[in-house]
């Protein structure tokens, strides 16, 4: 480990999740919220301890506040401790790092990060240890900061498992704007539409939206500090969107030869982008084979299927399962390597299963 | 059965499977398509006969030709068939019925279909028999047609697995515009905003975007069709959209406390929307407890995950699998019913997974 102990500020899900994963390491672990019952509940949970029982200063101090106030958390903190590397996690980087400037603070040992691990659910009670395991963690170094401080972040972010790469502030705002707040915006304005929708039309709905508006569930007061702490990057991606949303509607409007390729385009446009998305693992997107699998909705129904792949030394490389409107069953969407995609599909059938590629 | 005999027009993806499933039922089914290659492929698939083998009249014709010559081949049918009943299963229904009635021809046998599934892959070769099982199909009568006629096609829906649901060619087409129509224009549009954005800024995309952009994959030239001949309700919902959108950039522009509120209200909307979406199997909405198990990347390991749950009595509800970045394992999300949620949770935990709620 780069570290041997740890200081955390706020103790939500972010902050008792590396509370625990850092635990696991025989870090030492301080923690600090504004809330006594917050602080308690993550001391409970084996996130660490109460920070006025660690006499000792910290090497890193992790700042995991609410995006409004990290800015200000940060400051106060470099300035109570004076040899310590300090970061924080919030998901907008720039405008934290401008706040910071505001404040006159020196900031070389100051380096902003953003572990990209989230969940529905918040507070203490969701955090989980391997939280960060396999998730990519952005380190977002200012100008002033010092290279030993860039290296520690970087170092704690690998040690909990997660993947860390480089950026500056600006890329990283302009990124998640694009990738992240944006759909996030797009989300919630579609699954909004349906609220004045009479029944029998919501009724219709299949997986096309149900997979568009999984993420419109999200919490409207995080999520307004989020986008209004990282407003111009967002901004500026909504008003190419919305142009590109004119064009549709005009297109629509009149349907003329070339209003027909613009809607064309616009559909092919978004096959292009949509191959540039990393596949699992973070890898090139592959080209799976997809095998469709009928799955009665029974229990151990799935387990036998599973069971089945194992059997055949089969890997399966994504899965979707697709429930039928009234019906009995389910389909579940294999996705294997090409290369097995035939064979598998031999194997179920041979073990009894309704099989389709 | 209430068919003896059904004549399939266009043998792509729906007619062909649509031919399986009645020939399942003992159906004779005649086959015909303008291009010569399909209709024998559909027959080697055993869809059914060629049409020019087979001698008697039809009950029914099913009219499964792209949109923008579902009227004209559908006139046709009525005028070269005295008696029977013609359908089509085109997912647009009120320009359908406009232009047949340009045509002039009596709408007496005419009943307007739409079989909400569909696949990501298109052709005879995707067919399946079961394609309709648990799906929702859609039957629109128009003002001229016949109580027989609506009686008999929703027959062979239901006779087929779907859940025949009846509603009105305006009725439809708005329907699908909110629930299929705009989130494909919305997923096109985000992905296509990914074109030329920096590598890595695309690698930062999470389950999110993932989700947001799965359909953006789909065919151009069969949703220009889809989308001109809805033009005027995917118009409509496209303008409100827009009009949200507008709301939530100036939101963005200027942040005063209103704006925040703006923003708030945006994303509020969007969980409201988003709750009328049913659920599995088309009941309501329910609220699952979910439980988070680490799954190591190797063959076999879901399979032992489900038999364990089905060696526990409990069934699975839904599942989404979340894969790590570089990691060798990702995460399944098992939602189950909240009465047996920590039932599951000391199960598997007991059989020594790696658990989380």
């Amino acid at each position: 480990m780069t570290v041997g102990h740890v200081r955390i500020v706020g103790t939500g899900l972010i902050g008792t999740s590396l509370g625990l994963a850092l635990r696991r390491l025989d870090v030492t672990v301080s923690l600090a919220d504004p809330s006594p019952t917050a602080v308690a509940l993550a001391r409970d949970l084996g996130a660490g301890e109460l920070a006025e029982r660690v006499a000792a200063a910290p090497d890193l101090v992790v700042v995991a506040a609410p995006p409004d106030v990290t800015a200000a958390v940060v400051a106060d903190e470099l300035r109570h401790w004076r040899d310590c590397v300090v970061t924080d996690v919030a998901s907008v980087k720039g405008s934290v790092l401008e706040a910071l400037r505001a404040t006159g603070v020196p900031l070389d040992r100051y380096v902003g990060s953003h572990p990209m691990a989230g969940r529905e659910r918040s507070g203490a009670v969701a955090a989980e240890a391997d939280l960060f395991e396999g998730r990519t963690w952005v380190v977002v170094p200012g100008p002033e900061s010092t290279p030993a401080a860039v290296e520690l972040v970087t170092g704690v972010a690998a040690s909990v498992g997660a993947a860390p790469v480089r950026l500056a502030p600006g890329e990283h705002d302009e990124a998640v704007a694009a990738v992240s707040h944006v759909p996030q915006i797009v989300a919630s304005l579609v699954a909004g539409r349906l609220r004045d929708l009479p029944a029998s039309a919501v009724a219709l709905s299949g997986q096309g939206i149900r997979d568009v508006t999984r993420i419109a569930a999200s919490d409207p007061l995080l999520w307004t500090q989020i986008l209004a702490a990282n407003a111009p990057a967002v901004r500026q991606v909504l008003v190419a969107l919305a142009a590109d949303l004119a064009e549709t509607v005009a297109a629509l409007a009149d349907l003329a030869p070339g209003s027909r390729a613009t809607l064309a385009r616009m559909v092919a446009h978004g096959n292009t982008g949509h191959a540039r998305i990393p596949g699992k693992h973070g890898a090139e997107p592959t080209a799976y084979a997809t095998v469709l699998v009928v799955v009665p909705d029974e229990p151990g129904a799935l387990g036998r299927l599973f069971q089945d792949m194992g059997d055949a030394g089969i890997n399966l490389e994504d899965l979707r399962l697709e429930h039928g409107v009234g019906a009995p069953f389910g389909i579940a969407e294999l996705a294997v390597l090409p290369a097995v995609g035939e064979r598998l599909e031999d194997e179920l059938l041979a073990r009894g299963w309704r099989v389709h590629t």
